[in-house]
């Protein structure tokens, strides 16, 4: 975990990509990976790539490069995802439904273990593999399964009162989609996925971009998302 | 239009927040709004809020604070969201589905005006309300309804190809949701929202919270999602 190391939060948004890379490179039969080659998939500088490794406490060599299973490993390690963290949805609406549905977690050792929702008319559908629960079960489900993550995918005028729901219950981490920010407390981390905020970069990239022919600007991608 | 206005991308991300309180108070009969009551229900520092909207082309006045009318009309057209932009997606999977069904796009100016997958299964079915369409017909598409803007929700070993294909049939903006970094040519947008950076944040905030007990540190919750 990262208790011995500070890695900055860019640098940590960064991992999951090397990861990616890394594990798609094993899967081809490679053993050892340059940074150069990790900064060209990712559109990095080779610099940056070094620095973000050796962050989490592994150093190349020259010539050979990264050995892809200890990098695996030491990143993996890093984000706490060598052990799958059981996690659960509030809300079975279309966000709720597609992020119990997405089959993407896994890789990052996120499992969803159980979906909630407060319309009985909702309640014992399936999304996915799982079946819709009433939210009135939820504390109950907690202390049972001592889940520690859940994942906010409520309305925007429900979304204060199911975070201060979910901290009684005893949840340490919030990760919310609902468009809203939230205040929880101290001792609750909170992580929040804003699409709106995504588009409004995408919006005024393309603004800049056509409307500003003049400047000539080069726009990077954003990596960080 | 950003052309005159060189906004901040920290600031652009925070614009749609600012956005939806001032709507939510407009409809509730006020009329004015303090730079302290924005910073208050989004957890920022006021100082922090003047200058992000001045940067919009609006100050407050003493005492009366923000004509409400006036801040959203400047911060939608900063955005560029006073015309709605249309968009279509590819890929009719988990994500890409869930895109289309989700209701709060319009909020902000995005119109979904198609969905789009290879998989002939899927072809004629519908997502919330539009028929998800043949990828082979897009080009025709593209140039008949002349949309910029295209949504990529494809799986990530088919994201490459997908970005490729768009850019030739012109599109010039790219939402990307796939797993994977895309290179585009330097004269089209691309923003990437990445689900795993956000949980890879979430993840080690809470190792950092939980193993460090000793070190005490506040940490915030991540406003720019």
């Amino acid at each position: 975990m990262a208790d011995e190391l500070n890695i900055p939060i860019p640098s940590v948004k960064r991992l999951p990509s090397y990861l990616r890379i890394l594990r798609q490179a094993k899967e081809n039969g490679e053993k050892n990976i340059s940074a150069t080659k990790l900064a060209l998939e990712l559109g990095l500088k080779p610099i940056q790539v070094r620095k973000d490794l050796a962050s989490t406490g592994i150093e190349g060599r020259p010539k050979v490069g990264f050995v892809i299973d200890e990098l695996i490993m030491s990143i993996t390690h890093v984000l706490g995802w060598d052990n799958a963290t059981d996690a659960l949805i509030i809300g079975a609406g279309n966000m709720g439904s597609a992020l119990a549905a997405y089959d993407g977690f896994s890789a990052y050792g996120l499992r969803i273990v159980a979906i909630f929702d407060k319309d009985p008319g909702k309640i014992g559908r399936s999304v996915g593999n799982l079946e819709i629960l009433p939210v009135d079960t939820i504390y109950q489900y907690i202390k049972s399964h001592r889940v520690t993550i859940a994942v906010i995918a409520v309305p925007a005028n429900q979304a204060q009162a199911t975070a201060d729901m979910l901290v009684k219950c005893g949840i340490r981490g919030i990760w919310n989609f609902a468009p809203k920010n939230l205040r929880v407390p101290e001792d609750v981390v909170l992580q929040r996925t804003d699409l709106a905020a995504s588009f409004a970069v995408l919006s005024v990239k393309l603004g800049r971009k056509y409307c500003e022919e003049t400047e000539g600007e080069v726009i990077e991608s954003d990596i960080n998302g």
